[in-house]
């Protein structure tokens, strides 16, 4: 029995986010539904990041294990042919049985898109927030200083009974204009759940001169998520990718 | 009467095209109802460029006559309250009456994208072409200086019994490659049927070594469709802008 990883990126446009549900078409169901026919034999995909309906990603980590022989570089191109258009590995290699994507050291790294400009891109609605009004990106960068470190991050994620160590380390932000399009960067070594959307949602307040950049300190101490910014829209979301120190060889 | 300009964006990918035709859906159709819908009378607009399916625009040019007192630049503003998010009025105002958007001088600029990396990226299927060869920008580049001045192009065109006279001038090309993407920027003061597909088809069997950069030269000299490379698929192309110098203020 061997393991294989695959990076997998999709446009979360369509399905229900990654995982597996009972309402809704899932990016997880339509890989293993095109493993197990690759293979000839059922298929489960354990994945690592459980992205949100209308969330993409570049680079989420999935594994699955086979007795197949076919060479493991070779599964990306062959799983590409049977997967639709908006969902495409971008990899694949064997890795040890004990690699679990999940329950081991991560860095994630997530990009956040908005357009800003007056009027609305049609090419670019389904990989961007927008937002037609002023943002000060310099303020944006200033606030999104004080999320690097760790912290206890409660007040920036929406509440889950089956999380209780709310404390995770973020090890850098970026955050820049190109043109029209806002890019925030943010790589750490966790995210709780909504975490990214509601930093964006609480930046684009900062950015609208709502709030001070320091305001992001303040709710950080706070560990109230109602003094936080709403949760941004899913398709400004992308997962861009996962590292695993850890196995890197 | 007063007659509006409008500058006209759109995703094409769910479009029959630009121009209204008896099967399928077209942006011209979809803008007309809510012209229609806005001013309570039957609107018909006149379009610049006739886009064909699959094809964007960041910049085409309808106008419309009317009677309503509306301020011009306001139309923009409530017209996208109608129309489906593929589409997205960028501006509006008001021009002379006798103002025409097909039959006077444009200035016209489009860009084709090619997405040059080992696998297909899902979040950018919709407005690119994906190629997962090696492609020499330099070579492309060169060839594409060719083009540049006052040619016949009957071998960059599918053959239009409407249209005899196939010599047009192109101002300026550009192409660059900004990560693992391939822009390439044509303005001209006019392209036949499916001339920037066929342009960029040939462009790309010169970035894959068919041929060297002087056949673009030889192809043009040939005028004979069947030297040129195949048409670019229609999802990488979009039309940027269109300028009106007789009528700039």
């Amino acid at each position: 029995m061997r393991r294989i990883k695959l990076i997998v990126a999709y446009d979360g446009t369509n399905y229900c986010g990654w995982q597996v549900q009972p309402n809704g078409l899932s990016v997880q169901e339509v890989l293993n539904r095109a493993l197990s026919d690759l293979f000839g034999v059922p298929v489960t995909t354990i994945g690592a990041s459980r992205t949100d309906a209308g969330v993409h990603a570049l680079g989420n980590v999935a594994v699955f294990d086979t007795e197949a022989r076919m060479p493991a570089e070779r599964v990306a191109f062959a799983l590409n042919t049977r997967l639709p258009e908006d969902i495409r590995i971008q990899g694949s290699e064997e890795v040890p049985p004990e690699f679990h994507p999940r329950f081991t050291q991560t860095i994630k790294t997530y990009e956040y898109r908005i357009l800003n400009r007056t009027f609305a891109d049609p090419c670019r609605r389904l990989n961007s927030t927008f937002w037609y009004g002023k943002l000060d990106t310099d303020a944006m960068q200033k606030a999104a200083a004080y999320l690097e470190g760790t912290h206890d991050f409660k007040s920036l994620a929406t509440a889950n009974p089956a999380v209780t160590d709310t404390v995770r380390t973020i090890y850098k932000t970026r955050l820049w204009k190109e043109e029209d399009m806002i890019h925030f960067q943010i790589t750490g070594n966790g995210f709780l759940y909504n975490m990214v959307r509601i930093i964006v949602g609480t930046l684009m307040e900062i950015g609208k001169g709502t709030w001070p950049p320091e305001q992001m300190q303040t709710i950080l101490e706070a560990k109230d998520r109602s003094q936080a910014g709403p949760t941004a829209r899913p398709e400004g979301l992308t997962l861009l990718k996962i590292e695993y120190p850890e196995w890197e060889r």
